[in-house]
């Protein structure tokens, strides 16, 4: 068998590794290595500078947990922005909300999209949606002309390291609260609470200072580094779990992980675990 | 750096693998291969016949789950068994109760027992209370000879290939039944609900013939194959959730997993992972 190395943890002296059949492609765009392969036991997997972003296996553990706990929060999320997601998965569970009019995709690389609309086609229905405009920019220049405009932003990034290290940075934040309307609420890719703890702390140290309301919940992938991965919650105004919408869950299609007693047990975290510390 | 590679998800094309500063042990048993490394993040790391059993790292995320559900569940537990469990971290989690009188630890590899003391020695108090008595033996033939003996039996085993597969058999989950008390609860490390849910299904087929309530709970330990682990919770009498002690939770020392509200959200599993199929 052939073995993809995962990279991102390695200087940790810890790694997963994958076999695979074949390597379908590989591109250095303008901003980061791309590989796309066949695996043995996940399916095709989309690969960024080393470190693994999705497999067909099991990215709906990861899409549906950054996309429906705020969705489902938000009392009538109408405009949906997403910072990165260029593979599209996100944007496939946002186009499930009969009630969405708009969605904005804000990728700082279309080499992504391209690839990934390539080998994922099942992520091309939501591109083509008619409610959906893909910006290929840096997300950071863009939010900064955007005031009240949106319900709901979904910060679908990469790791801390590379193209998507300002997107967790403070002034990123603050244009992200600037940009969201008056119940609005921003989740973000933070982590595993595992192995990035510091991280998280540092992370919801700063983010305490801009939102009024700073949560964590989890969700289980088991192809990423520890298995776990984490989301920064960070709300104007709503709770996490006080005022689901159970209606609206029901109405969604093809739900494999999230569920409405998920919703209330993904912010349950372990004794150790202090996002705060 | 040196790598160990975890081997026991090798032939479904997936492995993690571990960087280690020195080998510490290796020792063929009369029923494995026994392995301690000093790894360069997790401390140090047992493994048998390949597969990682525990680190320093995160072990109390697999031990105080294995031990603390059933134990709060039950309405005094006073009488427990281990079935394996020689490393003794199950132990160490079960001496915290002060109302057990007693405890039997059965395990058929006394290497496991002498090599965990030796590179563990946080365990050895627990091996050293009044209360516990070690049987090195088969545990599938010790437990033929009780009847209403134990409250909790909790079975510690490894894989089942190699010496623990008796330990998932019918026959034994039978006589598990008979040697537990009227109210009394059996769990088992049931390995992990995203790579063998065929096992878990037969397993839970197999098991709904034998006890009333059978359920699946889950823990995230990061240096397991796919980063989650569950235990089956098999029970004549009580659910898993409805009448938790929170003041005898309160009582136990150094928790870092376990909390009232984990014992709650553990049960809650992803839409996909249905325990029965």
């Amino acid at each position: 068998m052939n073995w993809f190395t995962e990279t991102s943890e390695t200087a940790q002296g810890r790694q997963v590794q994958v076999a695979y059949t074949k390597k379908l492609d590989s591109f250095q765009s303008g901003f980061q290595q791309i590989e796309v392969y066949e695996t043995v036991s996940f399916g095709k997997m989309l690969v960024l500078d080393g470190a693994i972003q999705l497999t067909a296996y099991d990215h709906f553990a990861y899409h549906e947990m950054i996309v429906h706990v705020p969705m489902n929060v938000h009392p009538d999320p109408k405009h949906v922005l997403i910072v990165g997601g260029g593979d599209g998965g996100a944007l496939a569970e946002v186009v499930k909300y009969p009630t969405v009019e708009t969605i904005v995709l804000c990728e700082i690389d279309k080499a992504v999209i391209e690839l990934s609309r390539k080998h994922f086609p099942e992520f091309n229905k939501a591109f083509d949606d008619k409610r959906v405009t893909v910006n290929i920019g840096d997300a950071a220049e863009y939010i900064k002309k955007k005031a009240n405009a949106f319900d709901v932003i979904i910060i679908d990034s990469s790791d801390p390291i590379g193209p998507a290290e300002v997107l967790f940075g403070k002034t990123f934040y603050r244009d992200v609260f600037l940009a969201l309307t008056a119940e609005g609420i921003a989740v973000s890719q933070s982590e595993s609470m595992y192995y990035h703890r510091d991280f998280i702390a540092k992370l919801f140290h700063q983010n305490k200072a801009i939102f009024p309301i700073n949560e964590y919940y989890f969700t289980l992938v088991p192809t990423y580094p520890s298995g776990t991965i984490g989301f920064s919650f960070c709300s104007k105004l709503r709770e996490p779990v006080d005022k689901i919408a159970p209606h609206r869950i029901e109405g969604l299609a093809g739900l494999r992980y999230y569920s409405e007693a998920i919703h209330r047990s993904c912010f349950v975290l372990p004794a150790f675990f202090d996002r705060n510390n």
